[in-house]
């Protein structure tokens, strides 16, 4: 069974500056490396989904460094939005596109910027997933959740509907937003939720059949786009349509308000590698231990600090718990339990009108 | 009164690493800036001390830097030592030529990479203690202690001889290692012990007697270089002569032995800037205070940090008595109270043969 896929690659990943900029967004940087984010979830979906069925959705400043980073997807499946609309619009028109070739296909999202430690337990999933859609449904894909966090929506699992590739395949009762932490800490211990990645598997015809009835303004102007799309005017009523289209989620707009969703929980090593503590985590194979990024770490009574560069060397002494990262024209030396914060200093620059250092 | 004078510019001062490099030793560096810490010396000794009365004497790496630095001094009053022999001789050869040149020539000898808050005090103290040279002392200049320092010498006071410039000049009693720090404690109680800073004024030919007298053979071989000073053979006997001398400072082959030292305690604000930490200390205005040197410091919720840098973009998040140096190939995050370490990274770097950061 030969799936679709579409990797909105869009977000700038402001938690991981000074790495991560306007220019060299989080999904082109190569985190943990040695591939780009955007590249190992091309790398993980290829054994799933033909190349010439993958559809990338960015922004216009990113399209040459989406193509020269995966050169084997063919140049025509880059789509280039005018404007960011979020991810309903994106994912919406690479269904629109999907159900025109193939009035059955089966296609997932999946963002350009997640990490994955587990892409034959991921592909598991999705496979379970596709034969779920098969049966009609908005699939999610659930994270079974290792510790309440507090940055994550989460999905209340209903009862189960069936069982695919040992899997089971739950209706979902409901979408949470970002719980506090006392309620985080129930969801975990509950058993019954799941994060929210945004992971979706569904036949395109399904979601648009959703789009609709959810998103109808949305769905006309992306069915208009989709039919223009092998016309010579295509690029001109992108320009014009898209401009038209509301910004709104697929979680937002769809997901949450839909009756045939299910959810597939499952365990691959997900992360959204948010900010650089949480990249430190993923890394540090024990506690004290210190990681190093593209720079060469030379560390004396130094523990649990990361180090991201690119090739310098960097010197540590007497420190713990730091963030350091070393770029061309900047350099951020920042305390791993603020690591959220870093998007404070890029507000702070932008609120200066700033531009250099974003 | 014109004096002489002799800068002996030495050393690497390894506890500024990486800033302080074997090619781009600290008395070079801008530390705290604009001037170098050479330049500043002679800065402060111009009002004293006509630029052809100034003897620098450094090693062959640092000719060049020194010249291009001091472009007031004449290009000949720079001595290379072909190797490096402590203050000793350095410090004796340049007596031996003040005195060919003018048999009461009265001189000083001053490190080139010490600090000086306030140079009005430290000549106000020079001109005390030439005075007291005049009468056939060996004079060095005490620095008041502000705190029990374990890291210098101590020189404990006897009575007053005289008063010179206002300030007393006593008898010196003893000098001291490098005390533990009870021992620093007691001193700086006592009232009767000064910070020996190896800073020294003296009539040229009372050295060259004291030296005669306690280290001969230098006495000797110096007095045989400068005798060829003026001739055809002074670079061959320079090169020939200069590897036959011990290596020893003035402080412990001269001055802990002669029976004639006199010492002036003053106050100008003196520090030898050894170490990150000191840096720190002297240049912030209050406790909480962020220092930013070469760099511009971008700082949320950060104290107490020194950030030293060649232009880059410094930004700091959630961080504390941090020490950031910024260089060309490599970066150092140290914690203040760790900055006396930094020798040993260069140490380390120096045991593993690694040349490249050295």
């Amino acid at each position: 069974m030969a799936l679709y896929a579409v990797i909105p690659a869009g977000g700038s990943g402001t938690r991981l500056w000074p790495a991560s900029r306007t220019a060299r967004p989080k999904f082109l940087l190569p985190l943990p490396g040695p591939l780009s984010m955007l590249q190992a979830t091309v790398e993980r979906l290829l054994p799933l989904v033909p190349p010439a069925n993958m559809l990338i959705v960015t922004g216009a400043s990113h399209a040459d460094a989406v193509a020269a980073q995966v050169p084997e997807i063919p140049e025509g499946n880059i789509i280039v939005e005018p404007q960011a609309r979020g991810t309903g619009p994106a994912i919406g028109l690479a269904a629109a596109l999907f159900a025109r070739r193939d009035p059955d296909a089966i296609m997932g999202s999946f963002a350009a910027d997640h990490h994955v430690a587990d892409p034959i337990a991921f592909r598991q999933a999705i496979r379970a997933a596709a034969e779920a859609a098969r049966e009609g449904y908005l699939v999610t894909v659930g994270i079974k959740p290792t510790y309440p966090e507090t940055g994550y929506g989460y999905i209340r699992c209903g009862e189960i509907l069936f069982h695919r590739e040992g899997l089971a395949v739950h209706a979902v009762e409901e979408f949470k937003e970002k719980p506090d932490l006392a309620t985080a800490e129930r969801y975990v211990a509950s058993g019954q939720y799941q994060w929210n990645a945004s992971m979706f598997v569904w036949r395109a015809q399904t979601l648009l059949d959703a789009m609709r009835r959810l998103l109808p303004d949305v769905y006309e102007l992306l069915t208009e786009i989709a039919a223009a799309w092998d016309r010579p005017d295509r690029a001109e009523t992108m320009e014009r349509l898209w401009a038209q289209l509301p910004e709104v989620t697929i979680d937002h707009g769809i997901m949450e308000h839909a009756d045939n969703v299910a959810v597939v929980p499952a365990s691959f090593g997900w992360t959204d590698l948010g900010d650089w503590h949480s990249l430190a985590e993923l890394l540090a194979s024990e506690k004290d231990d210190n990681v190093a990024l593209g720079a060469e770490h030379i560390a004396t009574d130094t523990r649990g600090t990361l180090v991201f560069g690119d090739g310098r060397v960097i010197a540590t002494l007497g420190v713990e718990d730091l963030v350091i990262v070393d770029t061309d024209d900047v350099l951020l030396v920042c305390h791993r339990s603020r690591a959220q914060d870093v998007r404070r200093i890029v507000e702070r620059l932008r609120g200066q009108g700033d531009q250099r250092l974003l």
